[in-house]
C-alpha cells in the first residue's frame, strides 16, 4: 500500500506545482532537541508518580534519548539541565552522548529548586543570592564550554506572589545585570536564548512576562542573545505565531520549547491538544524562509527546536517520540502550502482564497511522504510500532523504581 | 483614636439609615473554618519549601489553628483532611479540639495522592481502583461520625490529560455511582458538599468541570447534597458570583472554599488580587438574606465559609490570620450596602445610581465598625498584631523543620 | 485521481476495519442548517459593511440557501429571525422555500435590537417591557407553526453591564417565567432550545451564561426544552466537547449553533481556528451513537446542527460553502475513528494508545470519500468551484448594495 | 460631620508619618483627558442607542466636556477624533474650548470606518489605501498644530480574520513605512503614542497586538513616540501594572486610555469592576516617582491620563464624571501608601508585611482628603450631586435625539 500510496500523493502535489525532492530534503534537514527531564520522573505539586525503568543518571537518560532518535532520526541532540545532569567529568558524558551518536544539546540552568530562590534568584532582594544564582549562569557556560554546547536556555521562575511583595523595576534591572554578566562570559560562538513566560502557578507577577520583556533584554545585550518561545508560555488566546513572525523578522527568534497546552502551561505533549496551531506556526517559518530574503532565511536556520514536556501520566520515550513524530507531521503539512497561491490570494484581498489555501495544507495526510522520507532514510517507516515492538523498553525495567526526577 | 474614629463612622452610617447594632451582631455571628493542610508545609511541582516550625502532626495543627481563633474570633472549627490527618483515636482529636476551644469541621477525603489514583480515583476504568477510593469515601463518612462534623467536602482531582484518554460519558457515570454510594451511607445531620474546578495542570478534562455538573448531581443525590464553591476553580472571567446568586436561589449552595487568584488556580490569600469580587460575592448573598424571603434566608444560613490556600512563601499562621481578617473585612463593608436604595436604583432603571450604590458601601473603611466588635467580643484590635507580638511564633520553631506536608 | 484515490483510501480503511458504505450513508443523512442572516450585510459596533449583491428580502434570501444546498446537499432548511424575516404571508415564505427545495428551519425571536431592550428584554425590570418581550415570544410560536418549524431557538442578550445595575436572582426568576409562558404555548411537536453566553461585548453579568444554566431551565420547563450549544459562547479554555457529552448523557442537547473563535466570541467560518476542537465534539457525540444504548442514540439523533456566524468581510454565500464543507470534512474524520480500539486502550489504562487513536482518524485526509458521497449524490465534486464557476454570484450583484443587514 | 471626618484622617495619616499637604498639591495636580467621543452616542454591533440631548457637533461636545471640569476640576482637557470631530476651522474649535476653559488634547486619527478600511488601513496589501491611511495621519498632524495638541493618540483597527489572509510580516513592515512618515512630519513638541490591542471582536490576529510591539515601534522611531497603554486590551490576566511599571523604567509610558473589563475589551467605566487594578497602576507609577531617579520623575510626569469608554447605556455626562471620580479615588489611595515601609519589608523578605502595607493603603476611605481638596479649590464636595442637581442636564435635552455618533 505504501508505494502506491506515495506514487498517488507525489502525482496529487505535483499536480499543485510542489516539488516533493526539496520537501523530502528538508524534512530529513529537522533536528527536534529532546530535553534529558523528559526521560525521569515528573508529577503535580501533590506527588510525583515514579515509574519503572526511569533513568537513574544522565548517562541512562542519555540512553534513552538515542532511542527516540534510532527510530525517528529526528533527535540527534539532547538538551541537559544543571544541577539534575550535574557530573564529575563532562567531558564523559560528552563521550557517552558520542557514543550513542548523539551531541549535547542546550544547556539549562536550574534557579528554582533550592530554598535560596524561593522568593527568587537573580532578583532576589537578597544580593548574596543575586551572587549565587549569577554564579550557576557562569558555571553553566562553563559546562557549555565542556559539552561543546552553543545555546545556553534560560528558564527562570522569579516573580513575586502578591502586589508589593518586590519592587517590580529593581528587579527587572537586576535580571539585566545578571544577563548581562552572564552574556560576556560567553563565547563568539554561543548563543544566549531568553525564555518568557505569563505565569507559574501563584504568581503575581513573572519577572520576564512575555516575548517582549525577552525581547527587550536581548536586544540590550547584543547579537548572541535570542528570544525562546515555550508554546505553552502564554495568556489565554496568545497568537503564537504572530509573535513567531515578529521575532523572525526581527532576527531575534532564536528557538522553541515545544508542548501542549488547553488551560495553563499544562506541557502536554507538542500537537496533541491544538495541532493547527503548531501547523500555523511553520507556516509563519515557512514563509520567511520562502521570501527570498537572506536576513530571514538565515533568522529561520538559527532556529533551535526543542521539546519541553511532563510526561507525568505517559510511559516516557513513547510519549517523545509521540512528541516529536507530531511536530514531524505538521513540519510537513506547512512544507506543502503553496506560498504563491496565498500570496496571490492575499494581494487580491480574496480572503476565502487566501484561508483556504493555507488550510488545505494541513488537511493533506502527509503519512506516504513520511513513510518515503524514513525509507530513504534507513529508519522504521512506524518509528513508534518499533520502539514498542523491540526489547529496550522491557529491558529497562531492570533499572527499577525511583529513577530521576526533577 | 478609636473611640472618636468609631463615633465618626456611626454618625456617618446613622445619617444613612444603616442599624449598626444589627451589623455588629452579624459580625460576631460570622464564622470561617480554617483548613488543617493550611498549617503544614506546601510548595509546588517542583520543590516543597520547608518552613521551621511546621506542625508535625493533626494536633499540633489544631494547636496552631487554634491561635488564629484565639486572635480572631473567627474560626471556631477546622477542616481536617483524610488521610492527611488519619489519627488512630478520632474521640481523642475531637477532645482535644474542644481543649482547644474549637470544633472539627469538614472532612475532606484525599483521592489523589496514591498510585492507583494517577489516571483517576472514583472515575478509574479499572474496577478495584474505583471501589477503594469510594471505600475511602465511606470511610470519611465514619470519621464525620466520630468527630462530629456535618460536612463532607468533596474534591476530585480525577481529569484526563488527553483527548480519548478515557471515556467522559463512562466517568460521569461512575462518578454518580460512587456519590451515590457515599450519600446513602450519610446519617441525616450529614451535608455531601460537591466541589467543582475547571483544570488541574496538564488536563485535558476535569470529571466535575463547573458549578452545573456538581449542582446536577447534587440534585439527582437529594437535598442533603450542596455545591462547594471554591473561588479560585472557574475559567478566566467566571461570574463567581452570579453562580453564588444562581445557587443560592436554588438552595444548593453548601459552602465556600476561599481563596485568590491571578491567573489560574492559584490559591493565594483571599481578597489579596481582586477584594472587589469577594464584596460583590457577599453582595449577592446579603441581598438574599435581605429579601426576607424564607427559603433564600435558610439557604445563606446553611453556607460554609472556608479557607483553603497554600501559603508557599509565607509565614503559615499570619497568612491565615490575614485570610480571615479579608473575610471579614469584605464582608462588613458589603453589610454597608443600603438594598433599599439599590432595589430602588434598579427600578427605575438608574444605572449609575445602581452602581453607585453597591459600589460606595465598599469605598467604606470598615477599621472602626471592627475595632468596635472586637473590643465588645474582648478580642485584640488589631488581631495580627498581637499574634506577631505574642510568643507563639517564637515557641514553634522547636518543632523544627519537615513538619507536615501535603 | 479520484478514482484511484478512493480505492486506495478504502484498501486503507477497509484493513482498519472500517466499513465505508455504512459511513457514506451517514454522511448522506448530515444535515446542517444555515441561517438567513448568515446572507446579509452584518458588521461591527463601529460599521456595517456593505456588499453588492446581498439579499434584499427574506425571499432573496432564501434563493441564496438554495444555493449553497445545490452545490452541496447539506442544507435543506433555513433558520430565520423574527422580526429580520417578518413577513406578511409566512404560508407564501413556506412555499418559497419549497419551491426552491428548502425548509423552514428554527424560528430565532430577535429581543435585542430596540429601544426599550436596553436594559434587558424578559429580565427587564419593567413589567411593560417584560409583557412585550414575552408576547415576542409567543408570536414566534405562531410563525413555527405557519412555518411548520420544529424548533424555537433562544438567545437571550440580556444582562448587565455593572455590578449591581440589576438583581440578578429577580432576572433569573423572570426568566424562567417567560420561558414557562412561551413553553406551555408550544405544539406538542415543537422543541426549544435554550441558548447560553458566557459573555457580550460590555457585559458584567449576562441572564444565562452558561450550559448550567440554560439546562437547569430545561429541566424545569420539560422534555421539549433542550439546550443549544452554541460553539463560541465559553470562557476562554472551556472543553465544549465535555459539555456536549454531558448533555447528550442527560438527553438534552437540543443542537449547536456553529461558529469559530479565536479570542471571544468571534462568529468566524467553524472550522477554520481550531478544526480538531470540532472534531473532538463529534468524536464525543459519535461516541454516544456507538454506544448503543437507545437512549443515547435517539440522543444524537436529536441533535440540530445549524451555522450561526458573521462574515463581515467575507463573501456571503461562499463562505456559508466553506462552512458547511468544513463541517462535513470533520465529521467525516470522527466517523473514521475506530471505537474498539479506543475503548480497548482506554480500559487498558493505554494512554498514548487512547490518544492515538483519536487523532489517527483526523489525520487521514477525507477528499476522496466525501468526492464519492458527493459523486454518488449527484453533487459537484467541488462545491465551492462549483459555486464560483457558476454564474448565480453574478447574477445577484444586480441588486446592488444596501441589502438586508441585521 | 466634613471638618470633623477630615480631623481625624489628618490625625490617623499623621500617625503614619504621611504628609497630608504633599498629597493634596499632588491630588490637585492631577489631570485627565475627556473624549470627545465619550458624549456621543455608542452601542453594540446590533444597535447605537440613541439618547435624548447628546450633543449635535463638535462645538456641543466641549460643552459638555466642560461640565465635567466645571464640576471636578480634574478635565481640562478633550481629545478629539478625526473626522468624527472634522470642523471647517479648527481655530475656531480650540477658540471655542478656550472660551469654556478647556484646551484640545490628542488628536486621534480614526482609520476603521470606511470601506477602504475593512481589510486594513496603513497594512492594506493595496498602495492606495495605504497611501490614503497614511494621508491621514498627516492630516492629524496638521490638526494638532492648528488645535496646539501635543499627543496624536494612534489606534489601528488594523488585523485579519482568518490564518493566511494577510501576510503578518509584510503588515509589519507597512505599518513601521507609516508611522515614519507620520513621526517624521512631527514638531519636535509632538509625541506619538502609539495603541495596542490584543485583538478586535472577529480577530485572528491583530497588527499592534502587545506592549512589545508598539514599544518596538516606538524605540525604531525615536524618542518623540511613546506607548499607550489602554487598560482594556489585554488577554485575559495581563498585569497591567508590571507593563505600566516596565514602560516607566524604558522611558516610554506615554499614558493611558482608561476603562474597565469583565471579559474582553468590555469598555466600561474605569474603576467598576476590579478598583484594585487601578489602584495597583498607580502604586507602579507613585514607585517610580518616589525613586528620586530624576529619569524616572520625567518619565512619570510625561504620562497623559486620559479616559476611553463607550457609555451605551448610561447617561453620557454622569458617567464621564463618576470615571474621573473613580480615577481620583485610586490615586489618592494610592498616595497614601508608605513607600519606605513598603521597601523596608521588601528589603526584609517579609511577604505578608510588604503586601499588607501596599494593600492597607487601599482600605482608607479617601472621601474626608478628597472633600477638603475640592472645598480648597472652590469644587463642589459632591461633584455628581452638583451635576445631577444642576439644570445642565436639563438643558440640553432640547438637542433632542440622533446626535452625533462614532
Amino acid at each position: 500500500m505504501t508505494d502506491k500510496a506515495y506514487a498517488l500523493f507525489e502525482e496529487q502535489q505535483q499536480s499543485r506545482g510542489i516539488d516533493l525532492e526539496v520537501i523530502k530534503s528538508r524534512l530529513k534537514a529537522l533536528q527536534i532537541e529532546t530535553p534529558s527531564w523528559g526521560y525521569g520522573d515528573s508529577g503535580t505539586r501533590f506527588k510525583v508518580f515514579q515509574k519503572e525503568g526511569v533513568p537513574r543518571d544522565p548517562f541512562e537518560k542519555l540512553e534513552d534519548a538515542a532511542q527516540v532518535h534510532k527510530v525517528t532520526g529526528l533527535c540527534p541532540s539532547v538538551a541537559i539541565h544543571i544541577p539534575w545532569d550535574k557530573v564529575e567529568d563532562y567531558g564523559k558524558l560528552r563521550s557517552h552522548a558520542e557514543s550513542l551518536n548523539l551531541k549535547i544539546g542546550a544547556i539549562n540552568p536550574n534557579m528554582f529548586q533550592e530554598e535560596e530562590y524561593m522568593l527568587g534568584g537573580v532578583t532576589n532582594s537578597d544580593p548574596a543570592i543575586r551572587r549565587k544564582t549569577t554564579d550557576h549562569l557562569l558555571e553553566c557556560v562553563d559546562v557549555a564550554k565542556e559539552t561543546g554546547s552553543r545555546d545556553l536556555s534560560l528558564w527562570f521562575a522569579d516573580g513575586t506572589n502578591y502586589p508589593g511583595q518586590g519592587s517590580i523595576r529593581k528587579r527587572k534591572n537586576w535580571m539585566l545585570e545578571a544577563l548581562g554578566e552572564m552574556y560576556r562570559a560567553m563565547t563568539p560562538e554561543m548563543r544566549m536564548l531568553i525564555e518568557y513566560k505569563a505565569f507559574e502557578p501563584a504568581f503575581y507577577h513573572t519577572d520576564i512576562a512575555d516575548w517582549g520583556m525577552a525581547y527587550n533584554y536581548a536586544v540590550k545585550l547584543g547579537e548572541q542573545a535570542h528570544v525562546l518561545v515555550d508554546t505553552g508560555h502564554h495568556l489565554p488566546g496568545a497568537n503564537v505565531e504572530h509573535i513567531v513572525s515578529y521575532l523572525i523578522d526581527e532576527g531575534r527568534l532564536g528557538g522553541f520549547h515545544f508542548n501542549s497546552y488547553k488551560y495553563a502551561d499544562d506541557d502536554l505533549i507538542v500537537g496533541s491538544i491544538n495541532p493547527y496551531e503548531l501547523f500555523l506556526i511553520f507556516y509563519q517559518i515557512l514563509d520567511a524562509a520562502e521570501s527570498g530574503e537572506e536576513r530571514l532565511v538565515q533568522a529561520v536556520n538559527n532556529i533551535a527546536y526543542m521539546i519541553d514536556q511532563s510526561h507525568n501520566i505517559e510511559m516516557k520515550i513513547p510519549a517523545m517520540i509521540r512528541s516529536v513524530l507530531n511536530v514531524q507531521t505538521q513540519y510537513a503539512k506547512a512544507l506543502l502550502i503553496d506560498h504563491k497561491e496565498v500570496a496571490e490570494a492575499q494581494a487580491n484581498n480574496d480572503v476565502l482564497g487566501a484561508e483556504d489555501a493555507v488550510r488545505r495544507a494541513f488537511e493533506f495526510d502527509v503519512t506516504p511522504l513520511l513513510h518515503a522520507v524514513r525509507e530513504e532514510q534507513g529508519l522504521p517507516l512506524d518509528p513508534m510500532k518499533a520502539y514498542l515492538s523491540g526489547s529496550y523498553g522491557q529491558s529497562i525495567l531492570a533499572r527499577g523504581k525511583g529513577g530521576a526526577s526533577w
